[in-house]
């Protein structure tokens, strides 16, 4: 079994929630840039001085209580399905996917902390958590980081902070990110002055798969761009704040809905779940959109017989290569329409047996 | 209770089918038209002349053992929701519901033979069965036929034969309809075509509601407009030969569609499902359009846990008028789309739990 299967066998825990977890927040993640000092940085090191790198934060990582029992898992030697895997569970960077260094990942089994190696720094550390956590996530980062910092030298200046490969990573290091569900405010129209408003607060507002990456299924990526000058709690909390007040929008848009057009929100939030229970193709984006649907009418208590979890983990699983992992071989997309649909109706239906 | 609501009570027998049915035909039907002797047709009578002919004519159908235990409704005394069920059941035309002589209609009860009083003639008889089946409608009507003929004197002439009030009924007065369910050669755009062609033959297509109404849910009404100079059986075997050959036109588009299109095909019949099961607005129009695609994909053998008997109900149930009735209010369009969309999800789980 390889280190891939190990990890597919079940979902990742932060998409199983937690009680009471917020449907309008999917997960609470945070990720720390850190370099091994006098050491030239990834794109610029030889691929002797990278395979140094790894074997030292490999090492370094085993010694982390904080770490115990992760698999160690060489990205360099994964084909190209296994690679992209780890980027649909948010594991790994598209860019890593892509790079041709000798570069790893070392990931605890609940995929909570993880930690890439020779990603455009030596170390990406990531944490993440169901719903609005981040202070959970921070939490639990920082002392990962501490644990690190005893076995490694962090490339460190006293006057900008940790010395990062790109300059917008200065200062702390650190990026959080929070990932929403908004389709109220997609529905009445205001997202895109909710998105203008967060952008002139310099955050970051990115699709589900990062820089680039369509706003699919209603789901927008919140980060903060500042790591300099900001103390590592006052950005967790400035970033949380945030969040929010874009929450209250959307409960808001959700309200007027719910009040003007009851009926109407009911029956495509209904047809929504009878698709997605019947339909024999499915794009990912068709999907992503329905799942979207599904989640709010579970959010506003319409749909009680599915559970967010399930819709969650459908998000990860209905991707190209996990379906392709899990189908055993590569397929043309018509093909993969037809799995996502087959699997999604297979989901849901051992959901409504076990209800 | 009233007449009507006898008559609601259960489904039409012609919509409960026979073994075997074929999908593609839903129902054949007959009718004739009959007037009485030395009386001025409806239209050019006073109503005292219009009550004689209604009692005569009621007296009569009494008598024939054809009609035994039939119900007689003074269509005159219904209100417009009254008369309305019975133009959606089949029972009486749009024109006799709307026309303020004095009129009534003499029905079995389970539908399949009826008889029109004070209609545009004295008599229209009406004999409806399930699928292609219009040798049975004929013997039965022709049996009421004769039987009512021993009651009443037919304005009939040894030249022209039966004399009706409209010219284009002069001669046998027989009038034989398929309602055929015609996807395929809709969705390969073929229709066309083999509408022109029918109609060269001299044959009517019109749509599931008469005269003038939309080809809603891919129901054609195909029927001889010729009732001159060609006697009864043949009228019927002739108009019988050509529904036979549009039906290997249809089945012929099917096949093709299902080796081409075959997922395509199964994707859009399981949605049409998952939406009856599920949506909470339904119009009239795509009701019709979502039950003929899985009426298709019960001929086709892909759906397989919905009988054409329900189907058949639902076509005649989600009307206006029945919704209302079966409400017992007159409502607005949109709490019809609503009451429609749960009366369907109830039939169709009240199905799966038979099944």
């Amino acid at each position: 079994m390889s280190m891939i299967d190990r990890l597919i066998e079940r979902p990742a825990k932060w998409l199983a929630g937690g009680k009471g977890q917020d449907e309008m927040v999917l997960s609470s993640r945070i990720r720390l840039a850190r370099n091994l000092e006098r050491v030239p940085f990834t794109n610029s090191a030889d691929e002797a001085t990278l395979t140094k790198v790894r074997e030292d934060v490999e090492g370094a990582v085993k010694e982390c209580f904080s770490m115990k029992g992760s698999l160690v898992i060489g990205v360099s030697d994964l084909d190209d399905v296994d690679r992209n895997i780890l980027v649909e569970r948010h594991l790994i960077s598209q860019e890593m996917a892509k790079s041709s260094h000798t570069r790893s990942l070392v990931v605890q089994k609940d995929e909570r902390l993880s930690v890439m190696i020779n990603e455009e720094d030596h170390l990406r550390i990531q944490s993440i958590e169901s719903g609005l956590s981040v202070g959970k996530a921070y939490k639990r980062i920082d002392k990962l980081d501490n644990e690190l910092d005893e076995h490694l030298r962090y490339a460190f200046n006293e006057k900008f902070g940790y010395l990062t490969a790109c300059p917008t990573n200065v200062g702390t290091g650190l990026r959080v990110s929070v990932m929403l569900h908004l389709p109220g405010l997609v529905h009445n129209k205001d997202i895109g002055r909710v998105i203008d408003g967060l952008r002139n607060m310099k955050l970051t507002v990115r699709g589900i798969y990062g820089e680039g990456s369509e706003f699919m299924g209603n789901l927008f990526q919140i980060s903060n761009s500042i790591t300099l000058g900001l103390s590592e709690t006052d950005t967790v909390s400035n970033l949380e704040g945030h969040v929010k007040k874009v929450l209250d929008f959307e409960k808001k848009a959700r309200e007027l809905l719910l009040k003007k057009a009851r009926t109407l929100l009911e029956d495509r939030i209904w047809r929504a779940y009878g698709i997605l229970r019947s339909a024999r193709l499915l794009s990912s984006k068709e999907a992503m959109s329905l799942i979207s649907a599904v989640r709010m009418g579970v959010g506003l208590g319409i749909i009680t017989d599915i559970s967010l979890p399930v819709l969650n983990e459908l998000l990860i699983m209905i991707r190209p290569m996990h379906l392709q992992k899990l189908h055993g071989r590569l397929m043309n997309p018509e093909e993969r329409d037809r799995v996502r649909a087959d699997f999604i109706r297979a989901r849901l239906d051992r959901n409504e047996k076990e209800a």
